[in-house]
């Protein structure tokens, strides 16, 4: 499949918007007074998690897939994802009423692959991970003649995205900056071509995982790099090869690129869930990390895209374990007792005196390390703050406990 | 103090409305397809957690305020509240740089104080359990002489939260049913008039946790009754005595009240974070608990008010604990393995062999259940579904393995 170098025009992103007014939500720009330093900053999240599908891409695959003539939507269309663009592709598709193949891994969450199907696509599982799948949909293409929506080197893709730039601007016209996660960076280069060919002194920044800097690295070659890896919670953004079209439109209209790590995306998933009460998956919290982690001039009104909020719960709960237990909130001690009865009870009451909450209990009197006739206590709890852990680690060691 | 008994008039309603345009957001009206039964209902979610402070109650706040006399805001105002209200308070009052001052309970959650402290406001701590810190509110009001600000049994306070409802039907004139929670009653007072005096078709629903159904005995009674206990995680909506002024508004405007239980309100606060990518606190979730049950006939436009998000990350764990457990997801599987070198491993080869994933293992050759020469294994695991759990309970039976 050749794809034409094409630029994507201003013109372009303004129709995809006219286009996409009655099928997608222009979703809140929401003041974030938590990440706002008075005189300083404000910070404007724009919540593409609680779009339909749960992510921004129904606009570039809608948009994409408006475009097909007649006999290419008889042909329906197909793609490959583990993730956000299946449910894009399938949504639109079923707007249009044509028909979606989409092949996801196998392995990808059960919660996905059924939204997909909700949606009316008919869902392949093919091989373990997303580059299997690609391969599976490119064969299952050429036998079919369905159009491969691409999920993001494709300048009606592009131009969706960019609806999202235009509506930050409407919202906001104050806006002085834009920060834009980047995975293949089809989102990226459309709302960085919108709001710079609008208001060119608005500065666009763009933010990648650490672990897949894929436009990072080709921007600093001065060519497109592939990496050998790509190894992120945001897997949405989890990209090793730019494309050639998001190439050029990223180098030609963002100011900077910036990286934030796992523990700086995991520290925004939780501050955007504790107190801005907005689910996001990793991708889409990567811009409030960058913000929140002060990766460049911060200063003004800072306009944050929430890309998505599709995060598997079990990963969530990960996320906010650790964080509980960064801020002191969730601990564990590990301490020997007599293994007498009475003794495991009066260890319990000091805790609990102390305003702990008992979370879990393991009690091992085979331990090697607590010697014949005593028994290792192994106690996960609840505390407030690390000033509370303290206070009860002192308690514990007046009353004769060693604690690990 | 003596409230004297008034009514709240649409006039009283919209001047809320303009006096909060500059201080409140005018929340999102979002629309939830997995709430939406096609053909039959539409859902609309109004984002009160994504106001400021986390919840409605600024709205209530800041009209009572604004309504003092310049001798009033002289000397300053106080409030009890463990919650929603004390940030209200505190941040209406400092937006009209008055004092205020906040009584809140010992045990109030660390973050809650320190957001309110961040408002400005000069928190006492006083007392186990609301009552304390409002019978030490009532004291020190007496001693200072400021305004006591109710949480919900005054006229400007309802006329503030009734603006809610103005705002619900101007975003979606079509709404048929607006459902909102109860605890005291002031907001579901102040919405009931607003939509009941502008359009007397649609349906207004009060909601209000098993555990505390004051405002529905007290209608069942035809008079105000007090609750022994208000019991339920809701604790926005936990209240044993609705208000005078509440009770008559909702007697006059309300077409029913229904109630969910804990479990219910568990499952919506699960639903809308993992379907919905929002946090909702129990009382915020209520509304929608009401609906995903079918606690009354939800067919039509239905507005559910997600009253607050300030919902504790440690008691978000517990719900998604109990969520994932109860949809199969996260299991514990107990069993019994030959204590000798190697038999530990084989277990887990085939638990991983399933695809399920090991989350922790306690292993304890004491126990008296296993027998000698045996070891008792406690394991806990990820699975995807129900079906993932059977299968691999059947594997670990083929295997030889007595699964409890």
């Amino acid at each position: 499949m050749i794809v034409f170098m094409q630029t994507v025009s201003l013109g372009m992103i303004l129709e995809a918007r006219e286009r996409l007014k009655k099928v997608v939500r222009s979703t809140d720009l929401v003041p974030s007074q938590m990440l706002a330093i008075p005189g300083q900053r404000e910070v404007f999240l724009k919540t593409e998690c609680l779009q339909y599908t749960g992510s921004f891409k129904l606009r570039g695959a809608y948009n994409r897939i408006a475009m097909l003539t007649p006999e290419e939507r008889q042909r329906g269309v197909i793609a490959s994802s583990a993730g956000n663009h299946a449910q894009g592709v399938a949504l639109a598709a079923q707007k249009f009423g044509i028909k979606a193949t989409i092949v996801m891994p196998a392995g990808a969450p059960l919660a996905k692959v059924a939204a997909t199907r909700g949606y009316g696509a008919e869902v392949v599982l093919h091989g373990a991970v997303y580059d299997d799948a690609y391969a599976e949909a490119c064969r299952l293409q050429e036998e079919s003649g369905a159009v491969f929506i691409h999920p993001f080197n494709d300048p009606y893709v592009i131009a969706g995205q960019g609806s999202i730039g235009l509506e930050i601007m409407d919202a906001n016209s104050d806006i002085t900056t834009v920060v834009v996660p980047i995975g293949g960076g089809g989102m990226a280069s459309g709302i960085a071509a919108a709001v710079k060919e609008l208001h060119p002194e608005v500065k666009v920044i763009g933010v990648q995982a650490a672990g897949a800097p894929s436009m990072l690295e080709s921007r600093r070659a001065g060519h497109i790099v592939t990496l050998d890896s790509a190894s992120t919670m945001a897997d949405g953004i989890a990209v090793k090869t730019p494309g050639d079209l998001t190439f050029a439109m990223c180098e030609k209209y963002l100011d900077d690129i910036v990286t934030v790590d796992e523990d700086e995306i995991a520290g925004a998933i939780l501050m955007l869930l504790e107190k801005c009460k907005i689910v996001a998956e990793g991708a889409g919290a990567a811009s409030v990390a960058a913000v929140l982690y002060d990766k460049f001039d911060t200063s003004g009104k800072v306009a944050c895209v929430v890309s998505g909020g599709n995060v598997d719960v079990t990963t969530l709960q990960h996320i906010l374990d650790q964080g509980l237990m960064k801020a002191g909130r969730m601990a564990r001690i590990h301490t020997v007792i007599q293994d007498r009865p009475g003794h495991l009870a009066r260890l319990l009451s000091l805790i609990s005196e102390s305003g702990a909450n008992v979370i879990s209990i393991q009690h091992d009197r085979t331990s090697i390390m607590s010697g014949v006739g005593r028994a290792l206590v192994d106690l996960q709890i609840e505390t407030n703050d690390f000033d509370h852990l303290e206070r009860l680690h002192a308690i514990l060691k007046e009353n004769g406990y060693a604690v690990m």
